[in-house]
């Protein structure tokens, strides 16, 4: 599925430049992994699209989050008019952006909100599934359908992003599911919680663990009885994005699992994923590792929507732009003698 | 010297901005840091200028580098042409871009590269003095001419970056008598040599140190006896960009080296660093732990030119862009339970 080939090709452009070799350090291995997803040998990632899913969490009803329900259709609203997070950073790296309501709680009846919704809202999966199988299969299509439509758009880059109040809950708790690993090494304060609230949103998490004894390695399990509906369109949008050649750039802990997520639907689709970010949220760290991904940049941050991808876009931009340089025989360099090994 | 209150009551608003508190980690720091440097609410760094000083080194003919010097002048002239790294780099950033000469071995007559020349290369200094006072003051004065005319020019972020072949050993010596540090503990491979010529760059550095004693907090006994004419320039642009209250961008190992060698000439100017990137000269990190920085990215480069700083530019934008944010009451969301303390 990918071209490697045209990966050891670049590889080898790449010690032609006027450069010491290796000396660009992670954004040699950028641009061959790029060239590798993407069969160019000049591959282009601009412009990227950013693609941001917004639902409900029946969950948030345990008192999971630092923030009401309504601030998740708020934000919905914030991101069409342009003054959250994610649109100052897409606005810096030219994207392409999009918000979809795949499950908020109320009607958002705002133009430029895209309109996936599957449900309003999952259900509280500390009393029973979160959603029908039915409904996550919808999710899923709403992603790729959704990211089909960005990547017919032109987009060269694809980052996925989400807002839904509780959902590091859900992404915990899927993550605890997958790894196996316990959830008190995995859940920190989200959003902004304290201690004692995270001492609660563990026992909430190891209590639905036991009601539900989902499958590990079925995604159909996993987010029917602990899911989110945009955790599911994510996934579905990297099927997408993997499908077309579109390297996927990953954001933070949500996103992440999102991933581990869409590996279960399809192993092939890890392949074109870069990891952007590593946020401060303690299960993201697990959670790359499972990945077998190494992100771009740690700057402590932990908000999602896409803008810990953001802003570590312009690094891949950075990566590809360095296949522009001179070479060595072109620009009249002599080589060192670390080119002749 | 800093906007200490103007930092204060940005701290203020980034918590108003729509997102939770603290959740974009280092871009809330950065932007608090340019505004204490700026003394403006909405600071702006762009366009940011990349200033390149190009000198040759004495030590390089103890054979120290991978490159023979004459990589020096062509390296110039790729700077001049757009070939080299930091200049797809400084475009894609829009950068306004200048090489200067300030020490070449041999002319350089070529449109573009701005004549500062002090010498024509600095001497071995595993024999002798690497200059005079009178040149090290020149280099400083020149790189400071430069600075300012670039920040006349209008730059709102100053990158400093260097070429000379056989600077990263001019560099170690500088720091290991700053630091007190083990020659063995700050030597690595530079731009590409190998284990052997690793240990005899060592043995090279220490006997250097041993013949000259240089004063650890005198800059000017430090570079006359095993100094450089770039990183005396460096070190004196850094001197302009603080006078001027404009943020410095710091690039790698040499650069930081040339950053501890202005904290000598004006304690002050530290205040207006921000460190870019840590590159894998094992020196950086200590360099970089003795000005109390840390990088916005590791990207494990090693290359120099200001392309480290290039990379990690981004960021710094993305970090003034996230003033433009809406505020929870402009934007009608609700604030969390983490506003509320």
């Amino acid at each position: 599925m990918l071209y490697e080939q045209i990966g050891e090709e670049v590889r080898n452009y790449i010690d032609q430049l006027t450069k010491p070799r290796g000396s660009l350090g992670r954004l040699e291995e950028l641009a061959i992994e790029i060239a590798k997803m993407t069969g160019e040998r000049f591959p282009r990632v601009t412009p990227p699209g950013v693609l941001v899913f917004a639902a409900d969490h029946g969950i948030a009803k345990e008192g999971v989050s630092a923030y009401p329900q309504e601030v998740t259709t708020q934000m919905v609203l914030n991101f069409v008019r342009g003054g959250a997070a994610i649109n100052v950073f897409s606005q810096q790296i030219g994207a392409i952006f999009a918000v979809v309501d795949v499950g908020v709680a109320v009607d958002v009846d705002e133009e430029g909100v895209i309109n996936e919704k599957v449900a309003y809202g999952t259900k509280n999966f500390a009393h029973e599934q979160a959603m029908t199988k039915e409904e996550v299969e919808r999710a899923v299509q709403a992603g790729y359908r959704q990211a089909s439509a960005m990547i017919d758009r032109g987009i060269r880059c694809l980052i996925v992003g989400e807002m839904g109040i509780g959902n590091t809950t859900t992404a915990s708790a899927l993550l605890a599911a997958m790894s196996g690993r316990c959830v008190a090494e995995l859940v920190g304060k989200g959003t902004g919680i304290h201690d004692e609230a995270i001492a609660h949103k563990r026992a909430v998490i190891e209590r639905a663990l036991m009601l539900h004894q989902p499958n590990a390695s079925d995604p159909l399990d996993l987010l029917t009885k602990i899911g989110g509906l945009e955790i599911a369109a994510m996934a579905g949008a990297m099927l997408a994005a993997a499908e077309r050649h579109v390297p996927i750039l990953l954001d933070g802990f949500i996103c992440t699992v999102a991933a581990l997520i869409a590996q279960r639907l399809n192993e092939q689709v890890v392949h074109y994923m870069i990891a952007g970010h590593e946020s401060v949220e303690p299960g993201h760290h697990v959670a790359l590792q499972l990945l077998n991904k190494e992100p771009l940049v740690r700057l402590h941050m932990r908000l999602g929507e896409g803008s810990g991808a953001a802003v570590a876009f312009p690094i891949v931009h950075m990566a590809m732009a360095m296949l522009h340089m001179a070479t060595f025989s072109s620009a009249n360099v002599s080589t060192g003698s670390d080119h002749h090994e």
